[in-house]
């Protein structure tokens, strides 16, 4: 979110929503991800509405900041893009997209300068015709067959897509405030020491495998991602180890090895 | 979802929730995306669960056919790969994923055979250390700075991209079941009346410079993607104008052009 600062977050547009908690679930989504402009056409509801604000919980501020608007026109009025969701296909030819494809292009539009909005229809019956009319295109949320999301969960899909487009987080990454990676040479102390123990064991046996069983095992260890406290740690459990044994022998006499 | 009925999909495991509204909400999260198995450890508000069946709406089953632990160790027993969520950092070394990362490794492990589950912890303490080491790996959904999600929105993430990991949907497409395409030769129909008629109306003018203005209206008209019948009906608005515009000529004997 390094650019949130110089570009409009897509504003939330709900169209004659009939339950304020939803509104306020909605503000809520919106809020966990960074989006803040909240616009309501003709909330059959009412208007301020004490259940929103309770459902919005820490996202006071966008409900009290919400505009309301009487029709569909005057509301989409300031945007230059306006997708619209819709659980169901439409007698519409618009592009339908996907919610991750859709953020793509909302941030495309947004980062060009222009306003955009994301426009939701009532509980029941969604979008009038005619409100799909004044949409640039449609997003359609997949789900498992005969099912669709409530309103603040369509919201909180749309929000969190329009956030990940611009969150460059790794796929996968490993914690490193806590724990620093082993360095190569830590790693390499770890693997010598360990063979040098495997091979006073006869354990990398015969000879004529031994390279391949070593790679094998460095590969293993490898995969780990050890942090140097880590190696410190497999290096003195190998050293108990090795001390125990022998003292194992030294009281017994006995042969454990092979 | 062709390869749903082939594989588990992740199991939802709930750790010593305290809202039963909660494991309700998550509930219904889970049936829009596919999943179906929900586990409770030691629930804190009771179980069963009034306020849990009233949200779930839809979800009784998924409800009803949950399973409860006493210990995270007995829940977890059966899964070969666990994810844990968790908001912040925490002081263990483990592989972090994004939701998306997380549904990919989730998928690929389940279509190996294997079961799989997700972890959240408690409403305000969220997973222990201890729950944590039991955990493969740990999903952090990414948000807007200082937020975090509710127990039910963080379910809903991580089973849409669930759902989203094995969907085929193109990221856009253009409703076909309502409109046909048009043909290569309907658009070139169009083209061929549309500089006909500019060409008469000295529209694509002066001559060095028709070749370049042609092109560009040809590229304009093919990135809307016509259908059959809008092909028709522009063709029948071309006709429209021109035959007004002879009118025009008729009726004032003026001059138009130019």
């Amino acid at each position: 979110m390094t650019e949130g600062s110089l570009i409009f977050p897509p504003a939330i547009v709900l169209s004659h929503t009939q339950m304020g908690e939803n509104i306020g679930s909605a503000a809520r989504a919106m809020k966990n991800f960074g989006l803040g402009e909240l616009i309501l056409i003709a909330p059959k509801c009412g208007w301020p509405n004490d259940r929103a604000q309770m459902l919005a919980s820490g996202a006071a501020d966008i409900i009290e900041a919400a505009q309301v608007f009487d029709t569909t026109e005057a509301a989409l009025a300031p945007y230059s893009l306006v997708l619209a969701t819709t659980a169901r296909g439409r007698d519409v030819v618009k592009e339908i997209y996907t919610p991750q494809a859709a953020a793509r292009h909302l941030r495309a539009t947004a980062k060009a300068g222009a306003r955009t909005a994301i426009l939701f229809g009532n509980e029941r019956a969604g979008l009038t015709n005619e409100e799909m009319s004044l949409a640039d295109g449609v997003i359609t949320i997949p789900t498992a067959d005969f099912w669709s999301l409530n309103l603040a969960q369509a919201v909180l899909v749309t929000a969190y897509e329009w956030l990940k487009s611009a969150d460059a987080t790794p796929a996968t990454r490993i914690r490193a405030t806590v724990a620093v990676p082993a360095t190569r040479h830590e790693l390499t102390g770890l693997f010598e020491h360990l063979e040098r123990e495997l091979d006073a064991a006869e354990f990398l046996f015969p000879p004529a495998k031994r390279e391949t069983m070593v790679r094998n095992i460095r590969a293993m260890i490898m995969r780990s991602r050890l942090s140097d406290q880590e190696v410190r740690t497999i290096r003195g459990m190998i050293v108990a180890l090795v001390r125990n044994k022998y003292r194992g022998k030294q009281n017994k006499n006995g042969d454990q090895d092979g």
